[in-house]
């Protein structure tokens, strides 16, 4: 194998003709945004895999990505932007640098769910408030305990279809000034319109809204929660040493990680977030809410197909979940067979629904003929 | 922006001619092994970046790059093999998962220091034992507390350039068989011939001597650290929540991961790995020996140069270390003019060392002309 010898093997062929590929309706991970390859061809050609992550380049490759998010979803300075390995690896974070003792779970899903499960492995006191699967919260209706230090809200539930609108979890907050509150957004963002002048903590990964290959998380903390961190940092338990709050920020100031991270997805997530900019954040927002109109509307009204989630205002806006009349299997490969990859439910759900994305990545166009084939059923 | 119509944009332009690229001979991230840029290719025609983790094709894709890193290191069934963010990420899983309460740390440069930190920084009460930076460790002075729990190796030192022979590591394990021993590889795996029917545990990164970008740690762990983390997970410390052994062993019998992997360098792992073995183990451990003894030859005998390890037997056949006689910065700009990229010292000693990597995806011919350029400065 002659693997050393003169200039490297080229990306020389085109992308597979369009009509010999999948569109990918799946909720993570999800179809690529359109133009991931070809950053990802001008990574390669960058030697972006190659480059030190204590170089001027990587300095400026994360700070040119925390930028472009900040703008995209208005983070304020207040807050760092951190990497990690994965969504799931900040909820431990989280828990480890946010809480001496006791957090407080709203659970609308198998999600927020394993939140409230790790923070009973990191051995905090747990208190939560459930809702049956497919329902949701409103603020109205939360009843906070006295001792709970930090309030853990999933936004959007990948696994029900559930969300918790933006508006009540701002009062949960505002009413809960004191607590330091962290929200799931892992599957929704830049959709959720977060005011980060309230929320302390949030997080997402990458291989969800953003189109882009799983393999990295995003933690967005404000100093509150690592004044908390720094306290904890020296009482009876630990913090964690990977990862930790003020490791991460202490880095951060410089632009730079602990450890070696994921350099080439945050060149990448830094790029598709400068794409979702150009288009501007509000057309984001409006062409999502009009494609997931389309697809509850198609599913209320067909035959064989019913919303999973009743009430209209705990619809998620990015992952549509329909209760299907017959095995979604079927279903799932008769669409397949027209070149589109919907979900199957979640869990014990698992034949008995079906799971839609509706990201960026996929435009109103494809939704339209995902409609179409599915109406045809 | 016409993000979404038509078909996708295409890898339509060939690689930049191979003049226009920089050689990489950093410690990692390093060059990427040649044949990355087809596996990408590849996997992109494929859309890995969009299959599901729960999915039969993620399964076969994590069966293949576990069969075949078994084949290359020749890892028994004994051992499971299992996905984390990165090496860091392991020194933390290992300690929660291996230790109740002491663990012992053969330090012998800065990031077998930095595991014996985070072992403090996850409240075990740490033994070492420790080198003057530059200087390795034999298998005779080696003197093991009672109590230790874990022998914490570093098999190679990324930032000092020295080596822990594999004999005396295995020495080591032999005559304390009632420990687990975890093994760092991080920067050399797969060079070291490590005996998997002794060693327990073992770990690494992708972007060191398999070539490929950051992202990924490798954890290999056999059944006996599987055991004490089902016996420490009923006590009074936590394992942790995220990347536990007890679940990711759970997840991997299934070929499966407890939360969305990075399955993009999962699926060019497999195919590295796969390369590696068309070649065989025992070629690329010759091969890294002669690159290593020409780079010592050389620097042994240039006046501007000095081999940091004075020992032969504690010099890294992977990361080769020289103190340099002018500073480095000036070394380094050289070296980049004529299209190389070489590293500096570590730490305190940026200035007056430079680090060579020494990794299958540069060729006996690049390293000869690496030195040849150093020769003429």
């Amino acid at each position: 194998m002659n693997r050393n010898a003169g200039p490297k093997p080229a990306f020389l062929h085109p992308y597979l003709s369009h009509s010999m590929k999948q569109v990918y309706f799946t909720a993570g991970p999800a179809e690529l945004y359109p133009t991931v390859y070809a950053h990802l061809q001008e990574a390669m050609d960058r030697q972006i895999g190659s480059i030190s992550h204590r170089s001027a380049q990587f300095r400026s490759i994360y700070q040119f990505c925390a930028e472009q998010l900040r703008a995209l979803m208005s983070i304020p300075e207040t807050h760092g932007i951190f990497f990690t390995g994965s969504a799931s690896e900040v909820w431990e974070r989280v828990l480890l640098n946010c809480v001496e003792h006791e957090s407080f779970h709203l659970i609308n899903g198998s999600f927020s769910k394993k939140f409230c499960e790790y923070a009973t492995a990191v051995h905090k006191y747990t208190h939560k408030q459930e809702k049956p699967f497919g329902e949701g919260f409103d603020y109205g209706e939360v009843e906070v305990p006295e001792y709970a230090e930090l309030i853990a809200v999933t936004q959007n539930e990948t696994s029900s279809g559930v969300q918790m609108r933006t508006v009540d979890i701002h009062k949960l907050k505002r009413s809960n000034g004191r607590k330091l509150m962290a929200v799931d957004i892992v599957s929704s963002a830049p959709y959720p319109d977060l005011d980060f002048s309230l929320i302390d903590s949030a997080f997402f990964s990458v291989q969800k809204a953003f189109g882009l290959p799983a393999g990295l998380g995003v933690w967005i903390a404000n100093e509150k929660c690592l004044e908390k961190a720094e306290l904890l940092r020296h009482g009876d338990q630990t913090i964690g040493a990977h990862n930790s709050l003020p490791l991460l920020w202490k880095n951060f100031k410089n632009y730079e990680t602990p450890a070696t991270p994921n350099v080439l997805l945050i060149y990448l997530l830094g790029k598709i977030a400068e794409d979702f900019n150009r288009i501007g954040v509000e057309t984001i927002r409006k062409e999502t809410e009009e494609k997931a109109k389309s697809l509850y509307k198609f599913i209320e009204n067909h035959p064989l197909f019913e919303p999973f989630v009743k009430e209209e205002r705990h619809r998620s806006r990015t992952v549509v979940v329909a209760t299907t009349k017959k095995p979604s299997s079927e279903i799932i490969a008769k669409v397949k067979e027209s070149g589109m990859v919907i979900g199957s439910g979640y869990g014990q759900f698992k034949d008995s629904q079906i799971r839609i994305a509706n990201f960026p990545a996929t435009s109103a166009g494809q939704v339209g003929r995902l409609i179409d084939v599915l109406g045809k059923l």
